[in-house]
């Protein structure tokens, strides 16, 4: 149901700090994920491999964890180093290990076969390293299957309708304007978009000077599986040529979003909203922040009630109009990697894993 | 389960002001219900051909309905006339819409096979529509089944226990009294009853002067397939020959109760308690009402706890009194309806519904 | 699934005072307890064999309790005696009742074959009874299957982890304490620990004028089939011997702990902790009433995490560590007995002992 060799985003980087033990479910799967005291990430199985107590009330000790239920004690890779009161411990005691890797500010997990996980695969984006990019990395929390998210955000059209005094400006965005240029790839589809002459959105309007001025704006939707999209959006003075590269008093903007799902019907949201033009201002990016927090919620209102509909009828025939392009291609091409992953390779036995971490 | 070829009541006029997009589940089908600017009522499947996003959550136009989403727009009859940004669209297209009809300030809706809806078939309430008669219109929501609340007004008897301070007025009602009538009817049941040289009940002392004066009393209850409840109350002075027709002095009340399945463990419960006697003065149409409410609410109570008795044991066997003549008379024809329409026609293909409205 | 043919405690006997109608579930059954008039406890079906409707929202008259849907009246056997408005009762009309027993301020109830039920059988706590020991019997409910919490109450290495600040005192316990002897019964097991020269735990400094004095402290275990918990527990002046018996200045205390299923997730808590020198200063034992609240608190946590942990996976499989050896023999005896019970007898038809009441 779910791609299991790739790597997903467990978690930002801030929600680790102070050798927190966060519980993470992710694929379904109970996870520990923390940083130890050497500064590697850490992910466990986040039960107790003796009685299920969650490994995540219990405690750090360097790199390693604690029960806080009997005592017992495992290393970095799951493995069990102590048991107070009993002298043996048996080779092969142990919890499950994640491959896991920091990058950009975000720890990346491995869900499927570690043998696999390569961390030189984990998709870039260097603008969230970049000190001239400034953003508020944030989270939320959906109760909604990821590719509905996936859905939204593969339709700019739901901008005129949805964000209208938001993060859209109008609704005509949706009748004037089309995609240029869809794009299948075999890992995803890049979508780009011009409207051109329009009054800048409400969004935009807010952190520059001149808030009457039209503007030429474009957007550069780019989607990863299993659920990562990018998206470039440019702001240009109208007529002034942008669509030809003159990009002179253009304002842009650098956004990601990670989806990862937490089970079947949720999913945790990462994202960032990043501009490169605010110098020593943070208002701008704060207020960029809370506008796009504005605007996912319209998504998460919606969204969340798709999933509704899907759980009481979860045989709701879907019907695909024009737009639907780009989401169509992406579904089919996680079906078929999906369905690679589960002929190509014996299913991974998860008590196979929980016993080989010694 | 439910029978469908037959008029529910959706909602009250005054639930729908103001183009009120109502998302309503009736018999377990999402519904939105609106009045359209033309003063129609309509009724369409609350989700988006699209991608299923309520219509509830989206705009009226006219006696159209545009989805927020990605701004498909449907007419009343539930066909796509609109997609934003794309020129073609296919004929069929569209939403299930479902018959709908306004009636003594209630708006009917008909579930099962469009082509047998007749609105001539909507049982009439005269006292609804006759200025001559006052009450307060009301709804209340039951985490019950609808058919639970039919049983406990097939019997009087309940009266004693459940509203012995309310709407019942003394236990001795239970013993002392008996139907002078159980009428089995094709469609239902008539219930007849009295109660001599009694106390005036609690709710009807708080309406009349004279507090204290005994009063023969007679109810007339009404069950109409599939759960439509009405109820003739008179009050006359004790010993005045009531019973023989002399109804000098007396006061008299006309109720109805019109359930409907939400689910098969909820239940949507339309309501008014009317009197034609308060003149100018709607202090006694309240005073009714609250209490109403007040017994509703002890009514509520236990019926809420039988459902939560048969969740946890669906099979629970209950056994029959005899005062349950009516109520098992009532679930008899209703059984057997429901076994008639399931025979007598190809069951409703929802699909093909939806694929046919164009 | 659950051991039928024994004695659960049901109720404390303070539950029950001014004629409560108390609702609960064992063994997933719906229960209705109280004590009649008569001073004999009474346990029925809490469902009135007419409608359903929980005779736990009824009235109790003498030894017997009324319906308050339409009044059906049954005796403390079961047998319905009265129905208002019929003259001729069913002989074999009732519900369910239930073997009860009132020993020791508990409410015992036996869920299986009546014919089986013995009061004898019922283990005895004479320290419930006995003047010389206080203590504040008390509730509590978990989210938890109640093996889990034998689990628990099976290893005090959890002590030095779970209670450290409250009841353990400090890990060492867990590392340089062993039971001196695990014995294996054939109806539970029996434990004892010793741990000698320690600082006294927190909950025993509280109550106790030396609060730095080290103390010698032993802990007896006794679990008892289906869950019955009874702690034996002394704190003597360090040194002084008490090991070989000479318990000079020693402090006392003894808790029992039954453990009731509601159903297989969710478990009935009734506990007491009892000491013998607190004389008039009731403070001690409401001292450690809070203390105990404290420690169960902890364990609550765990205990209920753990339970989130198996409803998610019910099929994790838990690995044995030496200290398992009296809940690993415990939970063998367990399935031994329900193996029998399930073999031994018809299993037990619900519908013919209800029908039998008469």
């Amino acid at each position: 149901m779910f791609l299991k060799n790739c790597w997903y985003v467990a978690a930002w980087d801030h929600e680790l700090i102070d050798g927190r033990l966060l519980a993470r479910t992710i694929l379904e799967e109970p996870v520990l994920v923390f940083m130890g005291e050497s500064g590697q990430p850490v992910a466990l199985d986040n039960r107790c491999c003796h009685r299920g107590a969650p490994l995540s009330m219990g405690r750090r000790e360097g790199d390693c964890v604690r029960c806080m239920y009997h005592g017992l004690k495992f290393d970095a890779a799951g493995k069990c180093i102590q048991i107070p009161g009993q002298d043996k411990i048996p080779a092969k005691l142990g919890v499950r290990s994640y491959p896991v890797a920091l990058r950009n500010h975000l720890v990346w997990i491995w869900m499927g076969d570690p043998a696999l996980a390569d961390p030189a695969a984990i998709i870039d984006y260097p603008y969230l390293r970049d000190p001239a990019w400034k953003g508020v990395p944030d989270y939320m929390h959906y109760d909604a299957n990821y590719l509905l998210i996936v859905d939204n955000l593969s339709d700019f059209a739901h901008l005129a309708f949805v964000h209208t005094n938001t993060l859209g400006g109008s609704e005509e965005y949706a009748y004037t304007t089309k995609p240029v240029a869809v794009e299948r790839l075999p890992n995803g589809f890049r979508v780009e978009r011009w409207h051109l002459d329009s009054a800048p959105p409400p969004f935009h309007a807010k952190v520059i000077r001149d808030k009457q001025a039209a503007v030429d704006r474009r957007n550069i939707g780019h989607m990863h599986l299993p659920g990562i999209f990018f998206l470039e959006t440019l702001f240009a003075p109208a007529g002034g040529g942008a669509r030809e590269g003159k990009l002179e008093g253009a304002r842009q903007y650098r956004n990601c979003q990670f989806m990862t799902p937490e089970t079947r019907r949720t999913t945790h949201f990462f994202w960032n909203y990043l501009n490169d033009f605010e110098g020593d201002d943070s208002t701008i990016s704060r207020s960029l922040h809370a506008s796009l927090i504005e605007g996912f919620m319209e998504d998460k209102a919606l969204i969340e009630a798709q999933q509704k509909v899907l759980d009481d009828d979860p045989d709701f025939p879907m019907v695909a109009v024009t737009a639907d392009a780009a989401l169509t291609h992406f579904r089919r091409m996680l079906e078929q990697r999906i369905a690679e992953e589960q002929v190509g390779q014996t299913p991974l036995d998860t008590q196979a894993v929980r016993r080989q971490v010694a």
